[in-house]
């Protein structure tokens, strides 16, 4: 009897200071880590510059993305394979899974954090999941690879076909959902982004010089062109990789833009949308993300320059300061208020840690092949 | 031994449960309530439109403010009587207090999250803490009732007196504390706010008609007057409540700001910070809050016009909505992503939450004469 109650008292004694341990980490400074090749997702604490947990099972991380439900507990991770995984930041468990498609390209939730989308390749389309259960709630088939998927306020999903170059939004606030569909996009939109006051739907074009914007304030939306024919008169040079733009910097009164094929970030007037002049860049932009503040613009690059990180001055398109974190940096994400900045070093297995103000490296952590980092800060704002 | 083993499992497991209860509640949708009269706070979830607790003990609350770790666990209250006290929303108990001088007026935290301040009027200046131990870190006393505190990146707090007229910056990035000092903002600033960018801290002024602002990027920034006579020619009308500029609402490109004794919201230019118009109102503003998106700004009002706010929309200037909450409403706060405002009606002892895009009201929380309301998310604002 004696040795049942030692057991029992050791056994309840480790439970209790497991779950302790989980009721202390408050989730405002969390953050994931995709670990591409591994199909895992590192935990982070941002303050403590820590790794609390590695979590398996998430399929195909090869083009990964993240997105957090409104309390920060939980990340919705989209996989490339179609996979839509609920990882349990509190618990570090996997809290749901389903393989809703053949083949996706990123998601996102819907401001009220209720619904969350992905957006598919194969089949072509858009898939809206109840953030709680992961049961399937609306199926929009689009006949076409789709991108560009992003939440906008009033309940609304908004998406984009690379075949039929159409623009959907769908209203997911009523009864039913309500789609409107607006067609002359541009040929082949291969991402977009909508501006972090909601406003504007900005689709990149593939197959033409520039860019579609759409007012999402208006009652019945039209396409506006911009930059048309930016790059017309230039030999462009081949591109290695698509750069993203949901990463598009507004610094200020400017958005940076990351210019396709070439060695160029593009500074567009924010609220016009026209030029204000270019940076010549130490290779292909693959991001172009602002710190917080929006003083400074912080650029990646395509292969064979994606050793070296370049800091712009906005407000003079001046480049500040040059980084060399090592092999293949895949991203950059930043503290909320913009203090620290963490990059991806992916043939390095490792995490660099940056002081925005001194450019100095505070701190470094160990990850196999790291790709995107997503802190939970970005429950907060619209379009992330 | 049974009854000993059987009371042992029963306590064991009502702590195992009390713990994983706490357990739960990730923090990244929580906020407090500020009960001015009887010196206590609520704890609420946002989701679950509820409360958690109310935690007693904060002393004079009737002018009291929050801000939170970059956690999003513990909230920082600023007491109207010079306390300064440490909430824990995960255990929701007290986890420090300070009397940190006789009457207080504000606080900030660093964009680390480190330090938190706050500023005195007697005696007259700035004490910032350790945020961890609310140890004394540094003392800046000004001579002068001190308002308008802010945080601003780089590690940085501004302030301004209403004796003196002055503005200093603080940075505490380095060893030491380096403080620079603008003479000449105008006489008696009242109140402050920066800019979500962190860039612009703009003073209000009692004692003259205008306001002066600063540009934080400058590396020696100088006074610039804007809106200089205003009021010029009008016979003001009795001023009832001093109007709260740390909401200024940025609404797309141009700022709302509720006038100085005038039934009056007016409209400044974001970028040059001149004005564009004014719109006329049920009250003398207190509040002008812009909805997270930027496409309409709430106002609510001083006695004897404090039972409504007014939804004007900021591209029109035109007022969209008029809600008749109850008597005496104080405070209104967005979620992050705007789809729900929550709002304090002190007599009716109630809080009120309404669909911001319906204008519906969708749920209502017993409080006791609630005044401010503050969300989590503010963890990851700039001078929030």
């Amino acid at each position: 009897m004696m040795r049942l109650l030692s057991a029992l008292v050791i056994y309840l004694t480790l439970t209790l200071g497991a779950i302790a341990q989980l009721a202390v980490h408050a989730t405002g400074d969390l953050g994931v880590v995709i670990e591409r090749t591994t199909g895992s997702v590192l935990i982070v604490d941002q303050s403590d510059m820590d790794v609390l947990a590695r979590v398996e099972g998430f399929g195909d991380l090869s083009h990964a993305s993240a997105v957090f439900s409104p309390d920060e507990r939980y990340a919705f991770i989209f996989g490339r394979d179609g996979g839509l995984t609920k990882l349990d930041l509190v618990t570090q468990t996997i809290a749901g899974r389903v393989m809703q498609a053949g083949n996706s390209i990123g998601g996102a939730i819907s401001d009220d954090g209720l619904l969350v989308a992905v957006s598919n390749y194969e089949p072509g389309g858009v898939r809206v999941f109840d953030a709680e259960t992961l049961d399937l709630v609306a199926d929009f088939p689009t006949g076409s690879k789709t991108i560009g998927l992003v939440d906008a306020p009033g309940g609304r999903f908004v998406f984009s076909m690379w075949d039929s170059g159409e623009t959907w939004i769908a209203d997911m606030s009523g009864a039913a959902p309500e789609v409107t569909k607006i067609t002359g996009m541009g040929v082949n939109p291969y991402d977009a982004l909508i501006t972090g006051d909601g406003r504007r739907y900005i689709v990149g074009l593939f197959g033409e010089d520039g860019l579609s914007t759409l007012d999402l304030w208006s009652e019945t939306p039209t396409v506006q062109r911009v930059l048309p024919g930016y790059g017309h008169g230039e030999e462009p040079l081949p591109v290695y990789k698509m750069p993203h733009l949901e990463g598009w910097a507004l610094a200020g009164d400017r958005f940076a833009l990351p210019a396709v094929g070439r060695h160029e970030v593009l500074w567009l007037d924010a609220q016009r949308l026209t030029e204000l002049g270019r940076t010549k860049t130490h290779g292909q932009p693959v991001f172009a993300v602002a710190r917080p503040d929006g003083r400074h613009v912080w650029v990646n690059y395509a292969h064979p320059n994606n050793d070296t990180i370049e800091v712009i001055e906005a407000a003079s398109g001046e480049i500040l300061h040059t980084l060399k974190p090592g092999p293949a940096v895949l991203h950059m994400e930043f503290s909320a208020r913009g203090h620290r900045v963490w990059v991806s070093v992916r043939d390095a297995n490792r995490i660099d840690i940056y002081d925005t103000h001194t450019f100095e490296k505070i701190g470094e952590i160990p990850a196999q092949t790291p790709s995107g980092i997503f802190f939970t800060a970005r429950a907060h704002r619209i379009g992330l």
